[in-house]
């Protein structure tokens, strides 16, 4: 069974996740700051796609410690375990997320990665093999069932969680919304890729709740399951 | 003095206006609708790209019978003046806009449009060169005011408001965001175009309501001057 599946985002009012540029910019402010750490600490994993990690290079650990004592006194490690989707093992051998704070780290590649590469990567990560050019993100997901996981915090960037969601794999959905606007038709949006084209096939979401947090605002959206649809 | 500018879109939860074919999609309902209608009728002008002309030919009439007749017990015309955006004289000219309602209409184009084209256009809608390859809202919004239009309403599409946002001109920004995921890295978005890359440069926002609305909510956003931000 896969795990719940569950993406944050902060976006600015116009839908985007920075510049076009990919460029990292404070959307949200501290308050989110401590909410994003405090659902962070609760998962059992988190996952971003490989753009996240060459435009970002994110640590993805806990930052709070006591939210990390936490996990220690319940005998989990102090950080999930962090996933990078990588088809082609872009990701750095010094990047961030292999070394900085302890837990483990598991990055999904496909058949097409060089094995010298991913043969580096396997000494700071446990590498899963997982489709030949483009990562089967549902079995990938099946695999992290059985390891325990049972809920996946995702973090971006928009090309993973268009393509989660194009695969029906997303229950629930946090969008930051900041306040400003960033703009920009190439600027990364909080779900990209192909994108849907018939409107029978949209995610359909029902508003839990919105709050206003910082300057701006958080909404947080239940995925309806296709079956739940009238 | 140019007319006090408002931005009113429906996106989705993931920031689109519609799919990357820009297929025209119901993202609000019928609430949000009659809240169109109203504010529309309470405007002295609406202002669309020629995109949105081309994309979904709406025809920018008050649909209410009642909200008109108030118009026209104030003794205003039906419906606002109805403006396109239109460097290149490309409005169709059996588009609605130029034919369903009556009242004034207005396109802005510039001096690289086909002059046949502008002939043809202007037994239907006044004629505004303004520019020699884009128009220059700036301008162009200066002589709105001259015709002594204090209020603008923007409909889209993305390319226009990015613009707009881009040249300091947008008060107020409405965004309703539908419940559903559209998805895709080309589909358009509230504010389009090249986009900000400095993070100085961001129009910043506050936020005066949020409320739901349909089954997503309205969130309503005041533009700050420049000259107001710390």
């Amino acid at each position: 069974m896969r795990p719940h599946v569950f993406v944050n985002v902060a976006m600015s009012a116009d839908g985007k996740l920075s510049t076009k540029e990919r460029r990292q910019v404070r959307i949200s402010g501290d308050s989110d700051f401590r909410r994003v750490d405090l659902i962070k600490s609760q998962c059992d994993a988190i996952m971003v796609g490989i753009g996240t990690v060459l435009a970002d290079d994110p640590s993805l650990t806990v930052k709070d410690v006591l939210l990390r004592k936490n996990r220690t006194d319940e005998g989990r490690d102090e950080n999930p375990v962090r996933i990078v989707i990588d088809s082609r093992a872009r990701t750095p051998v010094d990047a961030d997320i292999l070394h900085k704070g302890p837990g483990k780290r598991i990055i999904a590649v496909t058949g097409s990665a060089d094995p010298a590469k991913t043969a580096l990567l396997s000494q700071y990560a446990e590498i899963q093999v997982c489709g030949d050019e483009r990562v089967r993100l549902s079995s990938f997901l099946e695999y992290l069932g059985t390891l325990g996981i049972r809920s996946l915090m995702v973090e971006g960037g928009g090309t993973l969680i268009g393509s989660l969601f194009a695969e029906g794999l997303v229950d629930e959905l946090y969008t930051c919304i900041g306040n400003m606007i960033i703009g920009g038709k190439d600027a990364p949006t909080p779900a990209d890729g192909e994108g849907f084209t018939n409107e029978a096939d949209f995610p359909s979401l029902v508003l839990n709740s919105a709050e206003k947090i910082d300057k701006g605002i958080l909404l947080h959206w239940t995925v309806q399951k296709k079956s739940d649809k009238s």
